[in-house]
């Protein structure tokens, strides 16, 4: 194990939560918050001395394996979690370290569940500067603050690879570039640039106020959920909650296709076999579910197309994991709260922002269990798997298979986890909040649905969900890779 | 497809079914149920006459291929339960066929979920005979009707296994014996004399009466379920309770551990990793619910030992999915609930009469799951995956992904056509009446819990359910198979 890189790497991570934490301290002056302020900046002071402490001296060495790319994603995150939880503690904006630490994991991880059960007296849930903070770590962990960094600093060797790819989701990563410093700072500008978007058109054409509208996009753009008051996006208007429908899509679609349309290589985008699959299936099931509303008599508002303007609002914001609600998707019928779960377990494409098990895992697992039928009726038969005209290797179906082995476990056992709560919560809610923390959602059913929130469960459930949260976010592998002694044998 | 060898087995089955029916109908004659023998025995006539013609003609080219294989599995069991639900319809014990079919496919595949809702004024569920034949589908459907055919027809070549493979439980068969003939009629004859040691047991040290003896030992040897009273296990002596709780345990053991048993191979029988995984697993967990109902306060009857007692008795039940209760686990704690809820996934050992995903599966994909992680931190070392000391061969692990994928994707998708179900059953129920069907358990929780029933459902739903029952004992691909129809293109 190369120590010096990884101490070198999380004292980049410690620097730039440092750097960070100057945002939230500008927004706490503006809304002449001076304690707050006071916080982050006194922290931002700490952490960048810190950090400037340990990555003063370089690792000769800088090369590094697949095992140290791992370690280094999951202690970044576990780092970056941490520290940025104590803003919360020390200006007792959340008192309680465990709440602090769920509530900063669900931010950099970009699920958007909160413990936080009541509003301030002006209907906001926290102070300015905090709440800032609060949708600033959905912004940050939405494209990974490794692949930030990478696109900061030069890296010897082709090495940064190994992180961005335990960072980035999905099944398997490319560069877009050659040089991966350009790839992730390209991937940065598109991801800025949609945000700006969708800042501007929601304070124009979405009437919505300045803040809201900052920490809005930054939730969408993240696909993290967290609201500024406890109505979510009820009490927004129409056009800004269609405007955020649309681009929570956006944000779920693969940033390739984005590098591909920035390139002129239309055809190409436009043929992307899990865009295809990933707005069908958005399409398909929306529709589903806005026939069984209408079946069962259960018309949002008594009006069709506000029915359907507030289904194709939650299914995307459940199929992104974004977990923005306008309405409480927990009293609709058995089957459309099924579907919801459904979406919620596929998730967004790989290469985006969104959590889930990824639409593209989906369509590989189809397309190997279809091709072992076919090898059961013709057992002579060889076919080459293939996604996008590239075949599939093994070694990638071996991950999936790992992935989908330790998925399940995860889900078994903290849904397990938490039974034991004495919160005394029924399957419902325990399995849906085990789903909504390990696909990066927010909101699941029953007491934690889209009007509830995870403030009750025990200190030990909550540890469970942080845990939950990162491995969604990092897709298992870095954080569980962590944990097992193997990895620090020599 | 070799159609003619397909008819060829069909006919044998219809024969064997007809005589089948000639033991309820004893039992009718017995209990003066003169109208229900009728009907047995109009039924038994119809059928051995109708089997005859179409085993008449042998087809002369007996080889067939995996395909055939599993077209001839899934539609023998299709046959033998549209078949056999039939003397409860025409009888008027079970007047729906829809409810007749669905308790037949969870006599045969060994289910125990029922349609029934209310006792006759005995306190019986149904007529003696009628009962009879609902056990005796239990005991039929356990080892398995090809398997019994198996051990009486010589078949042509060694085709019979692709037959045997497909109808045998877990993920890899072997022949104990060279012959096939002779493997499945060690293991019928194994099978028989359990049986008969149980019922012995039962009546003389168990104190049951003669007719509950036989039904009970018919339902915990196929690990079915079917009570004769609507009070399950409940009604009867703590000594019989045990007696069953030991056999339950018994019948969801490797059958390959008896023959090893059998010859004298004692240390090969006790080093089997399967069986010390699920006792292993059997015992741990239970300990877990023990104290977990001692912990929460929740004594069964007030008393330690009851509650060592019961919990056994309802954790075998549940892990080998036979499906008896002595007491409603749908009113533990939460926590001991969930624990269920996992044995119901386990299952018990392959090669048993037992349901579920099977240890065996679970420790491959333990396994598989370690050696992926061992291959991320050293990716040049290649490690064989060996089981009992042999090597598991990749076709293996093929098979078990595929049947991950499959058996996730039913979950998934019966609990979404149950929901759409106008009952409107919650999470928790549909769920878990999914999970009872699939794993042919037999109770779920909620509505369907140990002292519910399936009967509110629609006949949609109770068709998928079939289905899943169905997919659940012959282990998905051959009922999948038959239902897609590349199966069935040249």
């Amino acid at each position: 194990m190369n120590y010096r890189i990884i101490r070198y790497v999380s004292g980049v991570i410690v620097l730039l939560e440092g750097l960070f934490l100057l945002f939230p301290a500008l927004v706490s002056l503006v809304y002449a918050e001076y304690p707050d302020m006071g916080v982050f900046l006194g922290l931002a002071a700490v952490y960048t001395l810190f950090g400037f402490l340990m990555i003063r001296k370089k690792p000769q060495q800088q090369a590094f394996f697949a095992k140290e790319g791992f370690v280094m994603v999951a202690l970044s995150w576990i780092v970056l979690s941490v520290l940025g939880a104590l803003p919360f503690v020390l200006s007792g904006a959340i008192p309680s370290f465990t709440d602090a630490l769920f509530e900063t994991v669900s931010g950099f991880t970009t699920t958007g569940a909160s413990i936080l059960t009541d509003a301030l007296p002006n209907g906001m849930l926290l102070r300015y500067g905090m709440l800032f903070w609060r949708s600033f770590t959905h912004w940050i962990g939405g494209m990974g603050v490794l692949v930030f960094m990478m696109a900061l600093l030069p890296m010897a060797g082709g090495q940064g690879m190994y992180m961005m790819q335990a960072e980035s989701t999905g099944p398997a990563v490319s560069k877009l570039v050659p040089s991966i410093r350009k790839t992730a700072a390209l991937l940065y500008l598109i991801y800025f640039v949609m945000t700006v978007v969708q800042f501007v058109l929601l304070i124009t054409v979405g009437k919505m106020p300045i803040f809201d509208a900052i920490c809005s996009s930054m939730g969408t753009a993240g696909t993290g959920g967290f609201g500024v008051t406890s109505a979510s996006f009820a009490c927004y208007s129409t056009e800004a909650q269609a405007i955020t429908t649309i681009f929570m899509v956006l944000f779920g679609i693969n940033f390739n296709a984005y590098f591909l349309l920035l390139r002129r290589r239309f055809k190409e985008a436009f043929k992307m076999q899990e865009v295809r699959w990933y707005l069908f299936i958005y399409v398909g099931l929306t529709a589903v579910v806005i026939a069984n509303l209408t079946a069962m008599g259960q018309l949002i508002g008594g009006d069709f197309w506000q029915t359907v303007h507030h289904a194709f609002f939650q299914t995307a914001s459940v199929m992104t994991t974004t977990g923005y609600a306008t309405v409480d998707f927990a009293v609709w019928p058995q089957a459309a709260m099924m579907l919801m779960c459904l979406l919620m377990f596929i998730g967004a494409c790989a290469g985006s922002t969104g959590g889930g098990v990824k639409v593209s895992r989906l369509m590989l697992y189809v397309k190997y269990a279809a091709s072992g039928f076919s090898r059961m009726l013709h057992p002579r038969r060889v076919k080459v798997l293939k996604m996008d005209g590239k075949a599939v290797g093994s070694d990638t179906f071996r991950a999936l298979h790992v992935f989908l082995f330790c998925y399940v476990a995860i889900f078994i056992v903290s849904t397990i986890v938490l039974a034991f709560d004495s919160v005394g919560y029924d399957l419902e809610t325990n399995a849906t909040a085990t789903l909504a923390t390990l696909n990066n959602i927010g909101p699941g059913l029953g007491a934690v649905g889209p009007t509830g929130n995870f403030a009750a469960y025990s200190d030990v459930s909550k540890w469970m969900m942080c845990f939950n949260m990162l491995a969604g976010r990092l897709e298992i592998f870095p954080i569980l890779l962590f944990f097992i002694p193997a990895t620090w044998k020599k």
